[in-house]
């Protein structure tokens, strides 16, 4: 079996080193040396070019390198038919909540605040509820979302859930359709975007989202930079509608160094390092997926193309 | 009952109020407003001037506003063989688990590289392994200690904890004595103080105790600020033993506008905010006591005054 190998942020000798171990058989081919394009069976990739997927004639899956695969969905001449699979790695699901438990605490303790404090060598105590009078809420309850939720639950937060279809997670109010976003919203003093990136859910974070949170509330995005509007965030945290932005995607990466949140002081910008794809651990995922492709199996975590996640 | 108030920190009208809805027999006699001091039955009190409580002639009861009851032992003219009760309350332990967490994950997550790196404004994501991967060590597993490193293992990370006596915490190893802290130094690439303040523990933060550490380890300090000796963190900052120091207690508070930790780089301040005491839910352990002294019951969460914690 060749698996085509395209990512300009995942190391290739890692995935061939980890995959090799699986999987001695496979032949791993790093973009841009495919070699025959005929021979390719399967595509292992991140942001692959607009074009590159339909020039291989003899494609059977492509998983993606990310939890999402909207870089994927993004190519207008993608090949129909050919099953694309999400990666879903427990080590990725582990940073990720970390990740959204850093941030919410973050929040929640004003340390944005308690920074600029020190900056100005100023010593002023601030009143702080604790994490149980804290409302936290999360887009998207997906396997990233659902599980950062329930970890922000177990540290404490009162936190509930919007989707767009309807999800039970245990002990977490879940809200679903247009009608749940904005009851979601009202009681969301931090919001967190775990949301897949959609055509239903790019921008959803824009000047109207804002408006129907609390006054002052704060937002976390580790999603997608697409499901932001970066203009009505600088105004709503002019306005005060918003207090504080914890941002770790972004509509152009790396971000552009005369971007105007680098040196906002209500903006913590993290390098799109929430949940890195760990080969050690992900090449299980990948290779018992290629696997199922050889015998004829069903796939895993394949993606509903209708739905786009 | 008549009990005598005294703290620069606390709000005595909140503690009247909740005071009273427990106990609305009681008289609270705020500092410096004493009245005829052989009236006063028992004292609640942060760090109370040295001599005062020894002019009380018929005080039964000495109540620490805070978990630590250094704040009053240091008294040299401390009237012998008054019963001295710390504050245990639930809310102040959830709010300095909370502080814990956010403190570890933190560290944990690199935070202090990505803020100077968002100053810069530089792109670089850097390797990251999960908290599972992460060794942390708690010094102290008395109340506050112990519950945050029951919270620091359900966030995933390898925690280990050390205190003077033996202690078992469920699911984390607990060292003891000399030989026992070398070894919870050894493992401890993120350590937290969490020890009460005795002439045992008071500098304990010292050279000596950095070079155990494995290098480039950090530390969090919410305990108190003497068990700090801060010119050895500046050296060991300095040359790389320390990477970084998250410090809630300072031997001087508020700490002074010259002071050079305001301004290091790898120093991280929060103005003595980790777990605040909060009269809503403290007062029912504070009338509690003051119950038990009124029938002649054992007071809880009495100080040895022998090991002095």
């Amino acid at each position: 079996m060749i698996l085509l190998f395209l990512s300009d942020v995942d190391s290739a000798a890692d995935w061939q080193a980890e995959l090799g171990k699986l999987l001695p058989e496979l032949e791993l081919r790093v973009w841009p040396d495919i070699g025959d394009p005929t021979e390719i069976d399967a595509a292992l990739v991140w942001r692959p070019p607009p074009g590159l997927l339909d020039q291989l004639p003899n494609l059977k899956l492509i998983i993606s390198l990310g939890a999402g695969v909207d870089h994927i969905l993004a190519d207008p001449s993608l090949p129909p038919g050919i099953p694309i699979l999400r990666l879903v790695d427990p080590y990725m699901t582990v940073a990720m909540s970390e990740y959204v438990q850093l941030q919410v605490l973050r929040l929640h303790r004003q340390d944005l605040i308690y920074r600029a404090q020190q900056q100005a060598r100023v010593w002023r105590p601030l009143p702080q509820p604790n994490a149980a009078e804290r409302r936290v809420g999360m887009l998207g309850l997906g396997v990233l979302g659902g599980a950062a939720a329930l970890c922000l639950k177990v540290l404490g937060f009162n936190v509930a859930g919007w989707c767009r279809t309807e999800r039970k997670l245990p002990g977490i109010p879940a809200f679903h359709g247009a009608d749940g976003l904005a009851a979601l919203l009202e009681r969301s003093e931090i919001l967190v975007c775990l949301l897949p990136l959609t055509p239903a859910t790019a921008g959803i974070l824009d000047a109207r989202l804002f408006a129907g949170l609390p006054r002052g509330a704060a937002i976390v995005n580790c999603a997608r930079g697409a499901h932001l509007v970066e203009a009505d965030l600088l105004a709503a945290l002019d306005n005060g509608q918003i207090s504080a932005a914890v941002l770790d995607v972004f509509g152009d990466e790396p971000l552009p160094q005369q971007h105007p949140f680098w040196r906002h002081p209500r903006i913590l910008i993290t390098p799109h390092v929430a949940a890195a794809t760990h080969p050690p651990t992900a090449a299980a995922a990948v290779a018992d997926n290629l696997r199922r492709l050889r015998q004829g199996r069903p796939f895993l975590n394949r993606v509903d193309v209708s739905m786009r996640y």
